[in-house]
């Protein structure tokens, strides 16, 4: 079958990830989607820049009515922004029966209504996986994988801008404008941050996760919201002195006189999961009355996270659009005519670290003989702890626990030197080996 | 349109939990599914238990042939475990053209392979998110959320029974033994609890996450399997030291020879939000090579987390058996025509928690009035924090920080109470006001 034809619109950091991420993995996402899935088309004001990104395989033109209007394309995906070009060249690409993917939560906070109805009467989908939380597959989660739940509340960090200034006042105690400084030196930040820093980028994402949550209507100027930049250091410092730590949350919750639709700073427990997450990373917590609290996190903006959610849309509406009813979305992900035959390792063929611990006599030279041995194998060691064990041997007893962190080596080759550790007559009980993971 | 008629094989904790959010959110679900769902048949071999669940409305037998056979049926849940009559019953539901939904993930995994080709040739559907982490919407995230990705890796906590085991362990510093017996009479782990204890029950998982993930067929025999039953509790205390928590882990990794499969006690930085994932919650880390490092985190098991992941399936099947494909998935979750029109709440009518920081003098009666004011005004504390203010007055300052967290209150009253406080002359500068949610 000829792969689905995607027309992009505004090919900045968004579009070339997504350009990026579709031609390095085209094989297994046509694996996935059951067909490929090929941008056939860019337009971009700078088309010196798109040409640049995109080579010469593909149609750069200037004017993204040009892709509209083109018979070929199937699905046009938005990535101007804002409330102005858009949303015309949106709503001509649905009258002109195309499906709609955008990143846009500006748009679809302040104009959705008029959008999904527009959609919903030409029959063609409107995806936007990417307005919210980036790569962190939220909009689905709420939309299909919590249906049976009646949601009771919504607390989401939703921009990394602001908790990655919230991270840095609270690690280096600064105030709100020196961080502001580098977070824009580091690029985590705008050179114009109003949209981040009041709140606003924010109660857009808000309001379209309350809007499926709690099927209403979406209702951004509705929402109340406030920013960080009168955020005092000392109140971060009150805070974690009280057992909190202050986020900037998006909080929408159901109660029995309506829906409350609120971003502000807001202290939350630090034993929390939501509490710890750091840096310009996202998190959503979404409580349901059945599954109870579930919690989202990852990448919430960037390039390639973006376009993850991106492309995600785009195999929901390639599967969608070529598959009969029943086969939509294979049993494992994969079709079952693309599925792989990667072979299972053997435990001995696994990569991990290790953590050993060994029982051995309190004497000179142990410890030099014990690495001795792990350098010969080619093991490296990251972190060493001897420590009288507790618990075991009388007074004068002059056994220790000798505890070694190694980096990355072959199982089996870590079996293989436990074997001489354990044949040495200086370690005095069953050498204990447990895996480790850095998980980065 | 008339309900999608469902039979349901098994009405034990699950089931029971299934039949009971169904019947509480159906007027939500039919909203979201765009047709009402009904189980219109119940088998168990209890029926009389099976009665006492279902009430008078619901047909129930004692033979989930019947079910199967009944023509009015579009979609069978089971919910019966293990690989023997469930599998039986699983491949003559799929024969008599039955959608299949299922917490089996001991049968999927061992037996997935025959069960997913039966299902496609016979054009139905086998869904099976409550097999995997119980309410979190995992295998959703893998399949669709996340198609855009060459997956990387997959490391969980996925069995609730083992992590609520190795939390106690740590906390109370107790062996293992005396833990599952504690676990034992909460209703944490089985009489017989070998399957969670030794890591089947999360190898089970982990074979299903790894096949969607990598596209390879499910292979529970070649899974490495490695419980806690041998884990020590000095080696919980020396990780510790060297600043790692000790999780019972699922991992999958793709590397260039194959396919790392494996289930063993691991050693995780305690900084990772795995590592401080407590109690008997599942989280499940997904490394894509576009979106990053994603976290999904909930309840893995028990009655109504598990129904949730049931009922998502059976919305998803509804929409896709009942809608034309565009209009398959509401763009926002609920079905145009039954959007609620709940209001948007002011924010002087939203209920949260506060921290308010006065700047005070220094003087008997201060803390008197400001606490008075609060109490008249129905605003209840629930902690205090008095300090110098660092950085401000010089030598001799009388002027302290009030801080002061309230319990959930009215904004409006909130307000209300701050213009009395500011209006005393004790009160020396502008109150700050944060708001503070607890996210339980």
């Amino acid at each position: 079958m000829k792969p689905i034809q995607v027309g992009l619109l505004g090919i900045g950091t968004v579009g070339s990830g997504t350009f990026e991420v579709l031609r390095r993995n085209q094989e297994e996402i046509r694996r996935r989607a059951g067909r490929g899935i090929e941008i056939a088309m860019v337009a971009d004001l700078d088309t010196e820049r798109a040409r640049r990104v995109v080579g010469d395989g593909v149609k750069v033109v200037g004017d993204a009515r040009e892709v509209i209007a083109n018979p070929e394309i199937d699905i046009v995906i938005e990535l101007i922004g804002g409330y102005g070009i858009a949303k015309a060249l949106v709503l001509e690409a649905i009258a002109a029966g195309k499906h709609v993917v955008t990143a846009n939560k500006a748009l679809l906070a302040v104009h959705g209504t008029e959008i999904f109805a527009a959609a919903h009467q030409r029959g063609v989908m409107v995806a936007f996986e990417a307005a919210v939380a980036g790569g962190i597959p939220i909009i689905k989660a709420l939309r299909e994988g919590l249906t049976a739940n009646r949601i009771e509340w919504i607390a989401g960090i939703i921009n990394g801008t602001t908790n990655f200034i919230l991270s840095e006042m609270r690690d280096k105690g600064l105030d709100f404008g020196t961080v502001l400084k580098e977070a824009q030196r580091l690029g985590y930040a705008e050179a114009d941050p109003t949209f981040d820093i009041e709140g606003v980028d924010a109660a857009h994402k808000l309001t379209l996760m309350s809007a499926i949550a709690f099927g209403v209507p979406v209702q951004f100027d509705k929402a109340y919201v406030e920013g960080i930049t009168q955020l005092a250091a000392q109140d971060i410092k009150y805070a974690e002195q009280l057992g909190y730590r202050i986020k900037l949350l998006g909080v929408t919750r159901r109660t029995d006189k309506g829906i409350e639709l609120r971003v502000h700073p807001t202290l939350v427990p630090a034993k929390r999961l939501l509490a710890n997450v750091e840096g310009a990373m996202n998190a959503v917590v979404v409580h349901g009355d059945a599954v109870g609290t579930t919690l989202y996190y990852g990448k919430g903006a960037g390039s390639e996270p973006t376009a993850s959610a991106v492309i995600a849309d785009l195999v929901d509406i390639t599967r969608l659009h070529s598959a009969d009813v029943q086969h939509r979305v294979p049993y494992l992900a994969f079709h079952p005519q693309s599925m792989s035959d990667l072979p299972v390792l053997p435990m001995s063929e696994v990569t991990s670290s290790y953590y050993l611990r060994l029982r051995v006599a309190d004497q000179a030279g142990v410890l030099a003989k014990v690495t001795g041995l792990l350098a010969t194998a080619g093991i490296s060691i990251d972190a060493v702890l001897q420590r009288e064990a507790e618990d075991v041997g009388g007074e004068g007893s002059t056994d220790t626990d000798l505890i070694i962190l190694t980096h990355d080596a072959r199982e089996g080759a870590v079996d293989s030197v436990i074997a001489e550790l354990q044949a040495l007559p200086t370690v005095l009980a069953p050498v204990v080996r447990l895996r480790k993971e850095e998980l980065r």
